[in-house]
């Protein structure tokens, strides 16, 4: 079957992508760090026919009668370019991760051997109607050595085309082939088939959106996926917990924001304290207009609450509705999170060190907290400057994504004429 | 449709497998390389029972017409039983990679943030014809934290299933859960099938064995694949090379072993060094009886050599031959590495030290070297102390892969009472 023409433009680009990453493995921080100074500089000098290109996709969005989340998924302005600017000025003062090497030994025979860290070559984004990420990817791959393929919503396409321009224009002005970043232009779906089966050209793909787009781009791909599906959190008030920071912690952790992925959905307390927790946080709760529902001890405690029924542990709302749960000890706890929990992060508050440290290392998530909000398991939190999303994989890379995240390590072997026997 | 029986089964077994991985999260060290000893002294004193067993293994293959090769594969003898025993032991003896934790930061609200090492899950073994795989498989993924599901070959069946019974019986013996290592004694095909799409039950599936086996996972793999495809390795002489070193290295890493996937399969060489080096080089491997495939520039210099056609730079002979290629420069090197190797194992001899660090870091593979043969390229030589494969992959882990390559790592966060602002 003959490829259409977008398919036949992508592979192009990957071939190119590819020879651009192998440039820029000589390329200097100072070179990839210009970059990213001199990106936010054209942003900032060219913020108006950004914003005029932006207009031109809200204006066909609502002529398509689109929903005001999404339209403000998919406006700019001029605090959110700032936003865009400054982050790049951000990304370009963290240190590069490429070239650190560490745990080198010497072996008997003589060899030096250690590990380099390098990036991971190609990397694809598939991604939905926030024109942001579109800087955001370019910029975290280029400082960490990758080239990349992005591909965006179609409703971004004008925003998208305006500041991939940017882009490519700034990579050449800092002497760095333009072949590094390409932007999907074309909206023809097959693309990003093509995209998912491009082994070898593509190293991994990273998909950022909504958990259909992300399920499609897993269940397809043929190339290595860093993904992120749900966030199922819990928050456990154990049998030793400080009640000030039980109840602010679990009620943080629900409504501080409802529509993320680190936001609480199921709360677990011990049996020996939900007489004495539940009906203050119910208070609360329902002050901010938060919907419970609850196991049957949690209903012996709350009776006005709805019940929870089986679905209700393993869902993600996203909205404020809470499951709670009453446990009778901290191995059920446990169990409940490693059975009906997304894997993403969970919390325990308690005073006592025994159950603390079994609580980090039993529970299979990959951000696992002691006395703090569910809340802060995003890559600014943790420090790490910039985020390319949060994987709730387990090969490679859990939890917020870095640029590390972004790498890998080759082995380095130093010698001086050693031969095997 | 209805699952065969043996699916079935192989679906029971993950469930408990992963249940097993739960309890193994509060396995101590200790109670792991009990496990590791008590299966050595078994395996030790239940030689006879185990060499019958592969004896039947044996018979069987030699009835069905199988070649030496395959033969010499399957077979144990009380040599590899040792060495089986040792290897146990040397196992338990590294250092226990859960529970590391490292790269603590505090953060301005005094949340303290860092990583801990820890499991992957459930491994899914897919392997051949040898059955020592099924010990070292399950040892390694033991130690590690791991659970795993083991399919070996059908021809080895009887040998594994006697090791694996003492496995499980080893688990019992040491108070861990039996269920930590499945082994499917089933030769029905469809369950490979089964454990490629065992997403959520399954972690990672490691396919060992020929490359049609694991092409044949990756393509099919839902679950994510940890692989080793081809060793296309490169050994570049460079215009600064110490000749000696370069002979010695260049011999090495063709003759050492000939089906290894370290070994060199093709030499390149500075055109300045040709008529110095080729000749000597020539004149060791005809008499090792390697043949020779050379560019036309390196038949300039041994006109006596057949010619190499563009397919002899991408095969991984595993056999007495070798490609020859002159280049022209160290640049020419590099592109021709990064375009036809296999991203597995490439060495530079030189003394040039810019060129030395550049080679380092612009070759694009899993082991990069300077003045050793590539055969080193293992995880005994790199001082891992066990190996479970090697990995062509850039996600998670390139090179050989030890226990460091079975875990990955969460984030740990540390409050007192912290909610998000």
């Amino acid at each position: 079957m003959q490829p259409s023409p977008a398919c036949a433009e992508l592979s192009a680009a990957a071939r190119a992508a590819k020879q651009a990453f192998h440039t820029l493995a000589s390329a200097s921080s100072r070179q990839k760090n210009d970059f990213l100074s001199c990106l936010a500089e054209r942003i900032a000098r060219n913020r108006g026919s950004i914003l005029a290109a932006n207009a031109e996709d809200l204006a066909a969005a609502r002529n398509k009668g689109t929903g005001e989340a999404l339209l403000d998924r998919l406006s700019l302005d001029q605090k959110r370019l700032n936003a865009i600017c400054e982050s790049l000025r951000q990304i370009a003062e963290l240190p590069d991760p490429v070239g650190e090497m560490d745990g080198f030994v010497t072996r008997p025979n003589g060899l030096q051997i250690g590990k380099m860290r390098v990036p991971l070559g190609v990397v694809g984004m598939i991604y939905e109607a926030r024109p942001n990420v579109t800087v955001d990817a370019a910029a975290l791959c280029l400082k960490s050595g990758n080239a990349c393929i992005l591909r965006g919503g179609s409703e971004a396409l004008h925003s998208n085309t305006a500041l991939a321009a940017h882009v490519r224009a700034a990579l050449r002005d800092c002497g760095l082939p333009d072949s590094a970043v390409h932007f999907v232009a074309s909206p023809d779906r097959d693309v990003v088939g093509a995209m998912l089966a491009a082994e070898g050209l593509i190293d991994v793909i990273i998909p950022r959106g909504g958990k259909s787009l992300v399920a499609r781009v897993a269940a397809e791909a043929k190339v290595p996926v860093i993904k992120h599906l749900d966030g199922i959190c819990h928050v456990y008030l154990d049998e030793f917990a400080d009640a000030e920071k039980a109840v602010a912690i679990a009620f943080n952790a629900k409504t501080s924001r409802y529509g993320t992925c680190n936001t609480m959905e199921t709360l677990l307390v011990h049996a020996a304290r939900a007489a004495e927790l539940l009906p203050p946080l119910a208070q609360r709760y329902r002050d901010k207009g938060v919907e419970l529902r609850g196991c049957p001890n949690t209903r012996a405690v709350l009776p006005d609450i709805a019940p929870a029924a089986e679905a209700d542990w393993e869902t993600e709302y996203l909205a404020p509705i809470l499951s709670v749960k009453v446990v009778d000890s901290f191995d059920e706890a446990v169990a409940h999170i490693n059975r009906y929990g997304s894997r993403h992060t969970d919390s325990i508050v308690t005073e006592n060190y025994t159950l603390a440290r079994r609580f980090l290392r039993e529970v299979d998530s990959a951000s696992v907290m002691v006395n703090a909000s569910t809340r802060f398991a995003d890559g600014f939190e943790y420090g790490l400057g910039a985020e390319i999303g949060i994987s709730t994989d387990k090969i490679h890379v859990r939890g917020p994504v870095g640029l590390h995240g972004l790498t890998t390590q080759k082995w380095v072997v130093l010698g001086d004429g050693q031969v095997r026997v």
